[in-house]
């Protein structure tokens, strides 16, 4: 199976490593960017491009990982090959692929990806939408290549689920990052916290968030949410978190 | 070594019992509710009340896992025997023994506790302070029988550290927790993103949080953003969170 990736950011690259370890043969990378279309050109061993015209038609499968308004962007502007179309997406319905191709999907991997951190692909769930049984067959076997977490999820559950993900990784990460400055502003080490970190994140496998739940804010203990609004004098958005969280889940446990 | 412990929620239930595992005999549970101080001291095979006056005063350490604001009243109506008294809580000095008693400490686990999810104490970081450095000694061996992580923390450390939890912890729970709710709605269940979860946990050992952080409001994404923000039109407070939480990850990494 011949690939052509558009794209070279975090998703593009550990994607497409992925699929070539699995025997994919990615003929192109595509970017706007020549000079990040040939990072990722070279360690995919493949061609690559900085101009629509000069895109391989030969491929079986385009990928498309690109920010979402550039992608819509450049759906206008190109035609599209006759072979198999799919974005990598959270929050873009399938159908801007309608009309402009005859067979088309999305194949969306739901992962938080760095280029600095490797990303073993057998625990990531591959999230497939297509525009027929046989499309859908074709992204089944390709995305079975790389992990045994294979869902067929709608792009109506997808938006949602992207939503989903905003909050459990995106929100997460930053609530660690916040934790990270306080503990530097105390002159401790971050490796501190970790053990909880892995802890809470391993406590919702067994029991929902809902009753998970721990803290002042829960159980509404006002004396030390005081004490921590105090703490996070020196700024002010740091409070306005602190609060508008801990009344929020005030309100959602009383 | 003889131990008595006040308190008999999550945090006394673990560690009495994890002490108790580790050869320190717990003579006697204390709570306000009769009933619950029957039911650990059923599991800890050892004697209750519910009566300041009949503490027992042979045991060694006497624990204070209690609600803040319950432990600072206990401390006015209630002569200390003469032994090592330690508090558990993250956001109260240890100075509040002083005048109290003649040795004293805080002893802080690290970690969130649930009843229902067993808890491997060998990886939580137990936080010790103390009023000399022979308590110091007792406490941090007491510790080391638990987990080799004992770390030394002031209580001006302690009550940042307890900050920073409530943002890792509590806080990340609660992001889970949303997520769950948006899941069910699209009738997803929640193991999709577990995957997602524990990466996100998982990275932050490697890279910190800052650059680790990823999603629609670090790039910017405003389409992305103005989409989820109507798929969450029917809860104000949720919109409110994710608004707030886009703006300051935005400001941050601009």
């Amino acid at each position: 199976m011949k690939a052509v990736f558009f794209g070279s950011g975090n998703l593009a690259t550990h994607l497409s490593l992925a699929l070539q370890a699995k025997g994919v043969e990615i003929v192109q990378v595509y970017s706007r960017t020549r000079s990040n279309a040939r990072i990722l050109a070279e360690a995919l061993n493949s061609n690559y491009t900085s101009d629509l015209a000069e895109i391989d038609k030969s491929a079986d499968i385009y990928f498309y990982a690109l920010k979402d308004s550039y992608f819509l962007k450049l759906l206008e502007r190109y035609e599209l090959p006759d072979a198999i179309h799919v974005h990598t997406a959270g929050s873009i319905s399938m159908n801007y692929f309608k009309g402009r191709a005859a067979n088309y999907g999305v194949f969306y991997p739901l992962q938080t990806f760095s280029k600095k951190k490797e990303i073993d692909f057998s625990k990531i769930p591959v999230c497939i939408e297509a525009s027929s049984p046989e499309v859908q067959e074709k992204l089944t076997e390709l995305a079975g290549l790389l992990t045994p977490k294979v869902y067929n999820i709608s792009s109506e559950q997808r938006k949602k689920l992207h939503l989903a993900a905003v909050f459990a990784c995106n929100f997460t990460n930053y609530m660690y990052d916040i934790a990270y400055e306080i503990l530097e502003d105390a002159g401790l080490g971050f490796e501190i916290i970790q053990p909880l970190i892995n802890e809470t994140a391993e406590k919702v496998k067994t029991i929902v968030p809902y009753e998970a739940q721990t803290g002042p804010a829960v159980r509404f203990d006002e004396t030390t949410i005081s004490r921590h609004l105090t703490l996070l004098r020196r700024s002010y958005d740091l409070r306005k978190i602190y609060r508008l969280l801990s009344k929020s889940i005030y309100k959602r446990h009383k």
